[in-house]
């Protein structure tokens, strides 16, 4: 191949001449997330539900198995993340639980923690989308003024490729070597820190590195790293470069669970973030430890079970699979951005995490275990 | 950490001694797959289909874009698997479209190709499971037999362990370096030909290694494989190995994107695979090139369009995105055993694929474009 | 009030001007009906789902159950139909039930029977919808044009006002007294028959008319005969008039379920026609009759179990109501338009139904059993 | 027929001997109602919702939009109501509606307001019945034991057949004569203003009794009421009877639109209620007034758009028929136990009520306009 060695993201799309028009769908202002230490009033709206049915109760019980997690302090809470969840208003909701020891890691898609968060504290925004844009029939004037719709919600293109092209600078600054996704996005945080910290109020990827929480993206390379890391590839064509090896992902969060031994799963839909999670109580076994299962474990999801699908397969399911305990397991069927601030709300308010400790499990990984 | 040079995937899960017990929830006989070339009779069927309404009309529109999407000789199908369907009977339609050049390239889950396509090429069987099954409650005893469900499917969890441990004696045996997923299935494709072929009639790595289609995994390490991946790097301790560089994935399907601009996308169900593929375009251009939209889409989902997820995301939104062009899309709201038989048999039957040569996307990548 | 014995049901819609301009939202062409009895080749396809997954499993098990109703010649099959059915292409698929004995009764929403298939019978037509439309955003304009939309279907409003307004001079025309909805359909059935027979090739209504089927709506109101009904009650002010006994609906269907106490239901969607038809069972032990429960229940729906409605209560749920037995039921989670026509296609080219006799249930209610 | 007149409904189900052994169904303890009145801090949630993405940001306009209509003093709200909603905790948040005069009709599932809110006017509760029963794997036992399940929930199969006694009892010392289900409803509610009151906390059937608000229920029959009405039929023999005119229903409702032409409807759910109540603006263009469609229309519903079911049908869609303006419309993908108290909570707090005086529409209908 001949890459110049200078290739960059191309920060340019095919429109960006129309900036200017842009402004006509970005009236409506930008998402902003909701503020779950605020709103004490959810306590008695979730302790109410748990004497009514359907999703309700479910939500209630959901709760109150994330309280007995918080509560159980030898619990490691492990966060899984699916969907559009940042860009939906959730960001300071897992910021809040980061910042008071209620989540010990995160297992996520790779949008939310680059193209969502990461992006946000380079001080991007996204914005509220008009009603009818929702039909799909704007969708190629969208295009024209490089303009990504999220259902109801739009990201500026332009931004999100500095976003790309963030991601590369960073990871061609790192030493040519093999790192795991919990590696390169320590590496955006620690960025972010360099440069006078995230450029809005509040970062997933900033505040897990200060607390040393880990994230994991076990798809890495679909998001905006993605870009980033074909970039750098590109880039460095022949020499030495700094690559995502998505086996040390499992190695180290299986790691986690060998270390502390005890967990629960909080997941917010399914996807690649549930089944990877789950899986490491097997790969544990696979490796020689006698692993517990998940003892706790909840889902919020709209995923139909009749489908098969892993995303809205039952935790009593996973329990056949030896990954999941069936004691303390509740799904939610509601969208997420209805069920997981009161979730939350309940357990920030409920207060048991206020005897709860760190766990830091960055630096149970530390230094790294395999070279 | 004091791993030996010798760590093997623990293939004795916990209660193996249960193996004779298990044989009562195994009465039901195995999945066996359906086979859409003996059934001409589709075409009409699917033929009323488009004077019909809802997902009858949408199902026929589908089937007639994917038949356009063969028509269109320059055009390379790309086929994305989410979702357990393989162990649902769906492998000899996959076959069966390698077998007669009607798919370019999979992108796929793991479990579709690794745990459940090569787990039947090594010559084990997915299980009808009874009904009473689904409710969860005999979640626990099939634990206690090793048995892993799949909502109304059964796999027998020592099986499932050879299959882990093969994979780690695949990626043992090959040269220490930084592999795409694609590399290693083709690993694995190559050692079902050394040994002997597939162990059953049909196999979608075996198949596509034969045939030289591609197949990525680009969450490779949640899957059969991961475990693979982690003995392996557990055995090698600082010795060099073989790792999976995740970032090759997304730059050798770019790649393929620049070699063959004009593309089509095939997708069972959302998820990574969906993401993924779709996000080559926005690659391609972020590299420098002018690649097109995709010019044909259509996706067989059950996802709910109101969640925001991107499973459900439509094609018109991923055209905001520059990803998909809207001229042929459609969206067929349908579980995939149901749908992907009708639209695969319909476009076999109409035969366009008689006159579309082999693209052997595979030699398009090789010598590996990067060291 | 001073209401004149002349009204009529008002046939004038506000833009009835505009009726040339509405043309050009009707030239995708009409609706037509899909045809199983010439598809044999559905056969083989639902016979090969017996050993997949998930939807198709349950599909060919539900195929199943239909066949062994239509085997056990005592068993009457009730069928009930919600959703928008026959504007969908599903109207001949019910017609040759009728007409092949493979139905005993059917219990409808009023949209399916009056609207739909009786409007059809007067000559009108469902139109294909672009599918821009079922975006919303043209609603107002199809509105000005008084077209009506059914997701991605046509009505002509000013077509449908004339069906309203037949069904008001049928039921002028009726001795004054208390009927059911079966008495309603039946003279709807007799003034096609006594007006040349249906303006089109089949008819759920004549059909049934001729072969003694009865058709039951029990929310007789809710559809085009309500508009007739009330034109009909304003019209005849103090004096006598045919008007809908909604209790003589129960009435009629827990007879034939006491004079032919084996029966089995096949349901598309849930609604009332479910509920109702599964009450029948209840409603002859309340009246002394040691009925048993439906020996066979099968359903289609894409309702989610979640919501604790009854459109998706399972049919083992409706067993704990003493209403349907559980050897025999399945639910398959599939829009109607897929799977409607696999299942009837199935038995019908199975032929169980040719050792099966008209049970012209009509008879059994006449002369009308209570005044 | 040699129906004695002294026929009752039969209160004695199968096995009203194992009445002791059912005690272990229902130790769980009873659905209590969640109580929005209590719960101020809805209202800064429901704030915070205006600025996140997907059904948070829809939940939030709809609950603007509620608050709208109650603002516009002269807007009638008419609330329809599918699913099982009393026996899930939701009684009271309609209750409160009624007393606050937040709501002007209501139009319902028998079942909610006859099996669930007389049911329990007359002393009964409804269980919360534990997980495994979720399964259906013990609706055998249940039925044994004269229990009925509605999801997670329980109903004493014996107390309902009293329910199902009581309306027979109330319609036979009504006077003979046609009457719609409003008439009938009323009946109940007089009977139990007349009998103490109801013998639990909250009755929407008694509090709409005492403040003139009317419920239709336009399916009556399908319900307890209908085990009455069949009762009283056959109990009459030949003689005069109370019956349901179902044509009466939809005549009265549309002259409430006429009488108060501008409107909003707020949805629970879709079937007969949702539909039925959209209808009676073309009811009254049929009867040559000139009402305005629906001004204002939210609906709560989890219904997949894309079966083109009318239960899921978009208030968009609504429009092309004439039925619902497009200017305040929205949709909440969601079950109803999250997402209708949230509404409602946020409308109280608000307090635009205050200013709202009762529209006791029962007396427009008074003295009965048709014979």
């Amino acid at each position: 191949m001949s890459q110049q060695n200078d290739t960059t993201v191309n920060t340019t799309p095919m429109k960006a001449s129309q900036t200017a028009g842009k402004q006509k769908f970005l009236q409506l202002g930008t998402i902003q997330h909701i503020d779950v230490t605020r709103n004490p009033g959810i306590v008695p709206v979730v302790d109410a539900m748990a004497h009514m049915a359907f999703s309700a109760r479910d939500l209630n019980r959901a709760a109150d198995i994330y309280d007995r997690m918080l509560k159980d302090t030898d619990c490691g809470v492990i966060l899984t993340l699916a969907g559009s969840l940042i860009s939906a208003g959730l960001k300071k909701v897992i910021v809040d639980m980061v910042r008071n020891n209620m989540v010990d890691a995160i297992v996520s898609t790779g949008a939310n923690i680059v193209d969502q968060d990461f992006f946000e504290a380079l001080g991007f925004k996204h914005y509220v989308a008009e009603d009818r844009l929702k039909s799909g029939l704007y969708d190629g004037e969208l295009r024209e003024h490089a303009l990504d719709r999220i259902y109801d919600t739009l990201i500026d293109e332009e931004e999100l490729r500095v976003c790309d092209e963030t991601t590369q600078k960073v990871f061609e600054a790192m030493e040519p070597g093999q790192y795991s996704s919990r590696d390169f996005i320590r590496a955006l945080g620690e960025h972010l820190d360099k440069t006078g910290g995230p450029k809005c109020a509040d970062s997933i990827v900033y505040e897990c590195y200060k607390r040393d929480v880990p994230i994991f993206c076990p798809a890495f390379s679909d998001c905006s790293a993605g870009f980033g890391l074909v970039a750098h590839l590109v880039n460095r064509g022949d020499q030495p470069r700094a690559s995502w090896d998505g086996g040390k992902d499992f190695y180290e969060l299986t790691q986690l669970k060998i270390k502390n031994p005890e967990t629960g799963i909080f997941m917010i839909g399914g996807g690649v973030p549930k089944n990877f999670t789950q899986d490491i109580v097997v790969c544990a076994e696979v490796l020689g430890h006698d692993a517990p299962m998940h003892k706790y474990a909840i889902q919020v999801t709209v995923a139909d079970v009749r489908d098969g699908a892993l995303s809205s397969s039952t935790l009593k399911e996973a329990s056949s699979w030896g990954k999941v305990d069936t004691v303390y397991e509740q799904m939610v069927f509601s969208e997420a951005t209805l069920a997981f601030p009161l979730i939350v709300g309940y357990a920030y308010h409920k207060g048991a995490w206020k005897n709860r400790k760190a766990k830091k499990w960055n630096t149970l990984l530390e230094p790294a275990a395999v070279a």
